[in-house]
């Protein structure tokens, strides 16, 4: 089986999912744990090497703040939950910011927990502005196709973008690593997630030409 | 009917619908000068301000020369096709290039035809790494969402691509402009277009939310 070397995950549907069951927008969030932590353990079991999961970016923090409070405490609760993992685990984002929580300072620059076996970016309080912004041109870059100045210079091309919750959209996803990826969209919202929907998604990947624009 | 401001057109299928008429892959090429005539008509119609359509990419020149040469041509055949339209027309792409046809030099400074009335962006030997490979960081910039320095600075904001021939990836469009867009794909090739391909896309897009990321 030919699978993604990295995926990148777009866990929507929080909301949504609350309010569906009646409860407020807010409490969508920590339903989200689970799903994380069983996605992590079946790329694991498939050999997947990279997974990057989207946080929250600048842009969500414009939301009311019961709500940026509620999702930031879930990453923070994320980001714990996956470092008790094999995991190379790096925490990207505008970490100048008050937005960013203090809790994951520790992780901003890559770490290696248990046998580091999945390499893991978990973006926070990251915007695709602020991650392309200062750019610089150099023949180095212009071969690697990747750029001096770039922040999440240390995140690889995507090969698959999973998004949850129906939307489709990248949403301001890593702009550049997200050139070539193939998006792969699931009804289904985030905290309904089941092993099914990522087989589905391998599955559907493996019929895809890999021409990375060619 | 809340239509979007701005449409990119990715018109692939072209090689794919070749071969199935016994054909080969370079003789596909011609077959979507009608499909991009006609959907400019029905974007004029439906009030639809602006429209890119991705011609070729500086990544697609990689292919065989009687391709390259066939689509290149096609591209030209386009151009004028539309400068014979209402149309605010620009062509966009790496023009110091050998690989950029001298017919269409004179397309690279926007012109108005007709009564302009549509912004059309027309990308020819376009490269995503040579779109953003200069950015300048500005307090500007930062206020703006936009960039000094990106070389598709012209061209606003995408709102809904459609994407013709079943896949499902943005291969390189305008990965500044694409962050936020609506992603919708048509399974049929391109040369096969039909206006209910369009319409269904219209009617899709109505029913999403647009949240630019918020």
């Amino acid at each position: 089986m030919r699978v993604p070397k990295h995926i990148g995950v777009i866990p929507d549907g929080n909301r949504r999912w609350a309010v569906n069951k009646g409860l407020n927008k807010e409490q969508g969030y920590d339903e989200g744990l689970e799903p994380g932590l069983q996605l992590y353990k079946l790329c694991k079991e498939k050999g997947i090497e990279e997974i990057t999961y989207y946080g929250f970016t600048m842009d969500n923090t414009k939301r009311p703040s019961s709500q940026t409070k509620a999702f930031t405490e879930a990453c923070i609760n994320a980001v714990k939950l996956l470092s008790q993992e094999d995991a190379s685990l790096l925490v990207l984002g505008n970490s100048d910011s008050p937005l960013f929580p203090d809790e994951l300072l520790p992780y901003t620059k890559r770490t290696q927990f248990g046998k580091g076996t999945v390499k893991i970016n978990f973006l926070v309080n990251y915007g695709w502005h602020w991650d392309i912004s200062n750019l610089i041109e150099s023949k180095e870059a212009l071969k690697s196709n990747y750029f001096g100045g770039l922040k999440s210079k240390d995140i690889s091309r995507i090969d698959l973008v999973i998004r949850w919750g129906g939307r489709r959209r990248l949403s301001g996803l890593l702009p550049v690593q997200a050139v070539y990826a193939d998006f792969y969209v699931v009804e289904d919202y985030w905290p309904d997630f089941k092993s099914q929907h990522f087989y589905d998604a391998l599955e559907w990947y493996q019929q895809q030409d890999i021409t990375l624009g060619g």
